[in-house]
Protein backbone atom coordinates (compact mmCIF):
# COMPACT_ATOMS: atom_id res chain seq x y z
CA UNK A 1 0.00 0.00 0.00
CA UNK A 2 1.59 3.27 -1.08
CA UNK A 3 1.19 6.18 1.77
CA UNK A 4 1.03 9.63 0.49
CA UNK A 5 1.53 12.53 2.90
CA UNK A 6 0.25 15.83 2.18
CA UNK A 7 -0.09 19.11 4.52
CA UNK A 8 -3.98 19.31 5.70
CA UNK A 9 -5.76 22.39 4.22
CA UNK A 10 -8.57 24.49 6.11
CA UNK A 11 -10.98 22.53 4.38
CA UNK A 12 -9.80 19.34 6.21
CA UNK A 13 -10.89 20.75 9.29
CA UNK A 14 -14.04 18.16 9.53
CA UNK A 15 -11.46 15.03 9.13
CA UNK A 16 -8.61 16.42 10.97
CA UNK A 17 -11.40 16.72 14.24
CA UNK A 18 -12.57 13.85 13.20
CA UNK A 19 -9.36 11.80 13.90
CA UNK A 20 -8.51 13.83 16.82
CA UNK A 21 -11.79 12.42 18.37
CA UNK A 22 -11.07 8.88 17.57
CA UNK A 23 -7.40 9.26 19.01
CA UNK A 24 -8.86 10.72 22.49
CA UNK A 25 -11.54 8.07 22.41
CA UNK A 26 -9.10 5.56 21.90
CA UNK A 27 -7.07 7.46 25.15
CA UNK A 28 -10.29 7.38 26.69
CA UNK A 29 -9.69 11.34 27.12
CA UNK A 30 -12.51 12.37 24.23
CA UNK A 31 -14.34 14.89 26.80
CA UNK A 32 -11.08 17.12 26.20
CA UNK A 33 -11.88 17.32 22.90
CA UNK A 34 -13.61 20.46 22.69
CA UNK A 35 -12.53 22.46 19.39
CA UNK A 36 -14.93 23.05 16.78
CA UNK A 37 -14.85 22.13 13.39
CA UNK A 38 -14.44 26.12 12.76
CA UNK A 39 -11.18 26.12 15.66
CA UNK A 40 -9.98 23.49 13.23
CA UNK A 41 -10.76 26.08 10.05
CA UNK A 42 -8.45 28.75 11.71
CA UNK A 43 -5.50 26.31 12.91
CA UNK A 44 -5.26 24.97 9.72
CA UNK A 45 -4.83 27.96 7.80
CA UNK A 46 -2.16 29.39 10.27
CA UNK A 47 1.63 28.76 8.91
CA UNK A 48 2.91 27.87 12.53
CA UNK A 49 0.40 24.84 13.23
CA UNK A 50 1.43 21.95 10.65
CA UNK A 51 -0.79 18.72 10.18
CA UNK A 52 0.23 16.19 7.63
CA UNK A 53 -2.53 13.90 6.28
CA UNK A 54 -1.04 9.94 5.58
CA UNK A 55 -3.45 8.95 2.84
CA UNK A 56 -3.29 5.20 1.41
CA UNK A 57 -5.29 4.48 -1.66
CA UNK A 58 -6.75 7.71 -0.99
CA UNK A 59 -8.73 7.10 2.49
CA UNK A 60 -6.92 8.75 5.38
CA UNK A 61 -5.34 6.60 7.24
CA UNK A 62 -3.89 9.27 10.35
CA UNK A 63 -1.78 12.40 10.93
CA UNK A 64 0.26 14.29 12.74
CA UNK A 65 0.44 17.48 14.05
CA UNK A 66 2.81 20.32 15.54
CA UNK A 67 3.36 23.94 16.43
CA UNK A 68 6.32 25.70 15.04
CA UNK A 69 6.99 27.83 18.20
CA UNK A 70 9.71 29.80 20.27
CA UNK A 71 13.06 28.04 21.52
CA UNK A 72 13.48 29.94 24.24
CA UNK A 73 16.91 28.07 25.39
CA UNK A 74 17.92 27.86 21.42
CA UNK A 75 17.23 30.72 20.04
CA UNK A 76 14.79 30.21 16.98
CA UNK A 77 11.83 27.67 16.42
CA UNK A 78 11.21 24.33 18.14
CA UNK A 79 8.53 22.16 16.42
CA UNK A 80 6.21 20.75 19.22
CA UNK A 81 4.71 17.56 17.95
CA UNK A 82 1.18 17.57 19.36
CA UNK A 83 -0.27 14.40 18.40
CA UNK A 84 0.75 10.90 16.04
CA UNK A 85 -2.07 8.55 14.97
CA UNK A 86 -2.88 6.18 12.39
CA UNK A 87 -6.64 4.44 12.25
CA UNK A 88 -6.63 1.24 13.63
CA UNK A 89 -6.70 -0.37 10.21
CA UNK A 90 -3.66 0.77 9.11
CA UNK A 91 -1.43 0.07 11.87
CA UNK A 92 1.62 -2.13 11.38
CA UNK A 93 2.04 -0.80 8.25
CA UNK A 94 4.63 1.94 8.78
CA UNK A 95 2.27 4.73 8.59
CA UNK A 96 2.75 6.17 11.99
CA UNK A 97 6.89 5.96 10.67
CA UNK A 98 6.01 8.20 7.18
CA UNK A 99 4.39 10.43 8.70
CA UNK A 100 7.03 11.52 11.36
CA UNK A 101 10.20 10.91 8.95
CA UNK A 102 7.40 13.68 6.78
CA UNK A 103 7.53 16.10 9.79
CA UNK A 104 11.50 15.44 10.10
CA UNK A 105 12.13 16.04 6.49
CA UNK A 106 9.69 19.75 6.77
CA UNK A 107 11.43 20.53 10.33
CA UNK A 108 15.30 19.58 8.51
CA UNK A 109 15.77 22.91 6.44
CA UNK A 110 15.68 24.98 9.69
CA UNK A 111 17.05 22.10 11.55
CA UNK A 112 14.36 22.39 14.28
CA UNK A 113 14.54 20.33 17.44
CA UNK A 114 11.28 18.27 17.69
CA UNK A 115 10.01 17.62 20.84
CA UNK A 116 6.48 16.46 22.31
CA UNK A 117 5.54 13.95 25.57
CA UNK A 118 4.46 10.65 25.70
CA UNK A 119 2.09 8.64 28.20
CA UNK A 120 3.80 5.91 30.25
CA UNK A 121 1.74 3.71 29.68
CA UNK A 122 2.36 4.08 25.88
CA UNK A 123 4.75 1.46 25.48
CA UNK A 124 4.20 0.44 21.85
CA UNK A 125 5.23 4.46 21.55
CA UNK A 126 8.26 4.01 23.35
CA UNK A 127 9.58 1.58 21.12
CA UNK A 128 8.51 2.78 18.01
CA UNK A 129 10.25 6.16 19.00
CA UNK A 130 13.07 4.46 20.21
CA UNK A 131 13.27 2.95 17.18
CA UNK A 132 13.81 6.88 15.55
CA UNK A 133 16.77 7.74 17.75
CA UNK A 134 14.66 9.75 20.14
CA UNK A 135 15.62 10.48 23.20
CA UNK A 136 13.68 10.01 26.22
CA UNK A 137 13.25 11.46 29.36
CA UNK A 138 10.33 10.88 32.09
CA UNK A 139 8.93 14.12 33.54
CA UNK A 140 6.15 15.45 35.49
CA UNK A 141 3.67 17.32 33.24
CA UNK A 142 2.00 20.05 35.11
CA UNK A 143 -1.34 21.76 34.25
CA UNK A 144 -3.25 24.96 35.67
CA UNK A 145 -7.17 25.41 34.71
CA UNK A 146 -8.34 28.58 34.92
CA UNK A 147 -11.07 27.41 37.47
CA UNK A 148 -7.85 26.56 39.42
CA UNK A 149 -6.15 29.67 39.61
CA UNK A 150 -8.97 32.23 39.69
CA UNK A 151 -9.62 31.07 43.28
CA UNK A 152 -5.72 32.00 44.33
CA UNK A 153 -6.35 35.88 42.37
CA UNK A 154 -8.88 37.88 45.00
CA UNK A 155 -7.77 40.97 44.39
CA UNK B 1 10.21 43.13 50.82
CA UNK B 2 7.40 44.81 48.25
CA UNK B 3 7.78 42.58 45.09
CA UNK B 4 7.00 44.39 41.51
CA UNK B 5 6.11 42.75 38.70
CA UNK B 6 6.76 43.63 35.09
CA UNK B 7 6.53 42.85 31.44
CA UNK B 8 9.90 42.32 30.23
CA UNK B 9 10.51 44.18 27.19
CA UNK B 10 13.62 43.87 24.46
CA UNK B 11 15.74 46.33 26.35
CA UNK B 12 14.82 43.39 29.00
CA UNK B 13 16.94 41.12 26.69
CA UNK B 14 20.30 40.50 28.95
CA UNK B 15 18.91 40.56 32.20
CA UNK B 16 16.42 38.19 30.82
CA UNK B 17 19.03 35.93 29.50
CA UNK B 18 21.53 36.22 31.71
CA UNK B 19 18.92 35.18 34.08
CA UNK B 20 17.89 32.28 31.68
CA UNK B 21 21.74 31.25 32.14
CA UNK B 22 21.67 31.38 35.71
CA UNK B 23 18.74 28.71 35.78
CA UNK B 24 20.28 26.33 33.61
CA UNK B 25 23.52 26.31 35.19
CA UNK B 26 22.11 25.65 38.74
CA UNK B 27 20.71 22.60 36.59
CA UNK B 28 23.49 21.60 35.45
CA UNK B 29 22.87 22.48 31.81
CA UNK B 30 24.11 25.64 31.38
CA UNK B 31 25.44 24.13 27.57
CA UNK B 32 21.70 24.14 26.21
CA UNK B 33 21.12 27.69 26.62
CA UNK B 34 22.69 28.91 23.41
CA UNK B 35 19.82 31.87 22.59
CA UNK B 36 22.05 34.70 21.65
CA UNK B 37 20.82 38.37 23.23
CA UNK B 38 19.76 39.08 19.66
CA UNK B 39 17.49 36.34 19.52
CA UNK B 40 16.02 37.50 22.77
CA UNK B 41 15.68 40.66 21.37
CA UNK B 42 13.35 39.53 18.89
CA UNK B 43 11.53 37.02 21.40
CA UNK B 44 10.57 40.23 23.90
CA UNK B 45 9.25 41.88 20.79
CA UNK B 46 6.84 38.96 20.15
CA UNK B 47 3.06 39.34 21.73
CA UNK B 48 2.94 35.32 22.32
CA UNK B 49 6.02 35.61 24.27
CA UNK B 50 5.41 36.22 28.09
CA UNK B 51 8.01 36.94 29.89
CA UNK B 52 7.62 38.12 33.79
CA UNK B 53 10.09 39.87 35.85
CA UNK B 54 9.69 40.59 39.58
CA UNK B 55 11.91 43.46 41.20
CA UNK B 56 12.88 43.44 44.86
CA UNK B 57 13.78 46.95 45.59
CA UNK B 58 14.79 47.52 41.83
CA UNK B 59 16.72 44.51 41.44
CA UNK B 60 15.85 41.86 39.14
CA UNK B 61 14.73 38.62 41.85
CA UNK B 62 13.31 36.64 39.00
CA UNK B 63 11.08 35.85 35.89
CA UNK B 64 8.71 33.45 34.76
CA UNK B 65 8.64 33.06 30.78
CA UNK B 66 5.53 31.63 28.75
CA UNK B 67 4.42 31.38 25.31
CA UNK B 68 0.48 31.44 24.29
CA UNK B 69 0.19 28.88 21.86
CA UNK B 70 -2.70 27.51 19.96
CA UNK B 71 -4.73 24.46 22.00
CA UNK B 72 -5.53 22.24 19.15
CA UNK B 73 -7.86 19.91 21.62
CA UNK B 74 -9.47 22.79 23.22
CA UNK B 75 -9.66 25.23 20.69
CA UNK B 76 -8.14 28.45 21.08
CA UNK B 77 -4.71 29.13 22.94
CA UNK B 78 -3.20 27.65 25.77
CA UNK B 79 -0.26 29.03 28.03
CA UNK B 80 2.91 27.40 27.82
CA UNK B 81 5.11 27.99 31.05
CA UNK B 82 8.39 27.57 30.28
CA UNK B 83 10.39 28.92 33.08
CA UNK B 84 10.40 29.88 36.35
CA UNK B 85 13.04 31.15 38.40
CA UNK B 86 14.08 33.30 41.50
CA UNK B 87 17.68 34.33 42.51
CA UNK B 88 19.06 32.57 45.25
CA UNK B 89 18.85 34.91 47.51
CA UNK B 90 15.68 36.29 46.79
CA UNK B 91 13.78 32.47 47.36
CA UNK B 92 11.55 31.39 50.16
CA UNK B 93 10.49 35.02 50.02
CA UNK B 94 6.96 34.31 47.65
CA UNK B 95 8.78 35.90 44.71
CA UNK B 96 8.10 32.47 42.54
CA UNK B 97 4.34 32.92 43.92
CA UNK B 98 3.97 36.42 42.89
CA UNK B 99 4.78 35.56 39.11
CA UNK B 100 3.07 32.51 39.14
CA UNK B 101 -0.14 34.68 40.59
CA UNK B 102 0.75 37.70 37.71
CA UNK B 103 1.03 35.30 34.81
CA UNK B 104 -2.54 33.45 35.91
CA UNK B 105 -3.74 37.13 36.05
CA UNK B 106 -2.55 37.37 32.47
CA UNK B 107 -4.00 33.66 31.53
CA UNK B 108 -7.51 34.68 32.86
CA UNK B 109 -9.24 37.43 30.82
CA UNK B 110 -8.82 34.48 28.00
CA UNK B 111 -8.94 31.71 30.45
CA UNK B 112 -6.08 29.92 28.99
CA UNK B 113 -5.10 26.95 30.86
CA UNK B 114 -1.27 27.08 31.59
CA UNK B 115 1.07 24.03 31.24
CA UNK B 116 4.53 22.87 31.64
CA UNK B 117 6.84 20.15 32.61
CA UNK B 118 8.78 19.48 35.52
CA UNK B 119 11.85 17.58 36.35
CA UNK B 120 11.34 14.42 38.28
CA UNK B 121 14.44 15.47 41.01
CA UNK B 122 12.69 19.00 41.12
CA UNK B 123 10.59 18.28 44.70
CA UNK B 124 10.50 21.35 46.13
CA UNK B 125 9.07 22.21 42.58
CA UNK B 126 6.27 19.61 43.17
CA UNK B 127 5.27 21.09 46.45
CA UNK B 128 5.39 24.61 44.92
CA UNK B 129 2.97 23.46 42.17
CA UNK B 130 0.72 21.74 44.46
CA UNK B 131 0.12 24.27 46.74
CA UNK B 132 -1.03 26.39 43.62
CA UNK B 133 -3.47 23.63 43.19
CA UNK B 134 -1.75 21.95 39.81
CA UNK B 135 -2.58 19.28 38.23
CA UNK B 136 1.04 17.06 37.99
CA UNK B 137 0.55 13.84 35.78
CA UNK B 138 4.17 11.93 35.29
CA UNK B 139 4.94 11.48 31.58
CA UNK B 140 7.94 11.29 29.36
CA UNK B 141 9.54 14.17 27.45
CA UNK B 142 10.86 13.07 24.23
CA UNK B 143 12.96 14.97 21.98
CA UNK B 144 14.40 13.96 18.36
CA UNK B 145 17.47 16.19 17.09
CA UNK B 146 17.76 17.10 14.01
CA UNK B 147 21.18 15.19 13.68
CA UNK B 148 19.70 12.24 14.84
CA UNK B 149 16.48 12.66 12.32
CA UNK B 150 18.59 13.73 9.62
CA UNK B 151 20.28 9.57 9.42
CA UNK B 152 16.36 8.68 8.84
CA UNK B 153 15.84 10.86 5.73
CA UNK B 154 18.19 9.54 2.87
CA UNK B 155 15.90 10.57 -0.41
Amino acid sequence: MPTEIRRAVPSDAELVRTMLIELANHQDQGEYVTASIEDWQEFLGRHDVIVLIAEVDGTAAGYVSALRRPYLWAGGDLLALDDLYVREQFRDAGVGRTLMLELARHALPDRLTIAWGLRLENEAGYRFYERLGATLVTKTAASWSPATYQTFLTD
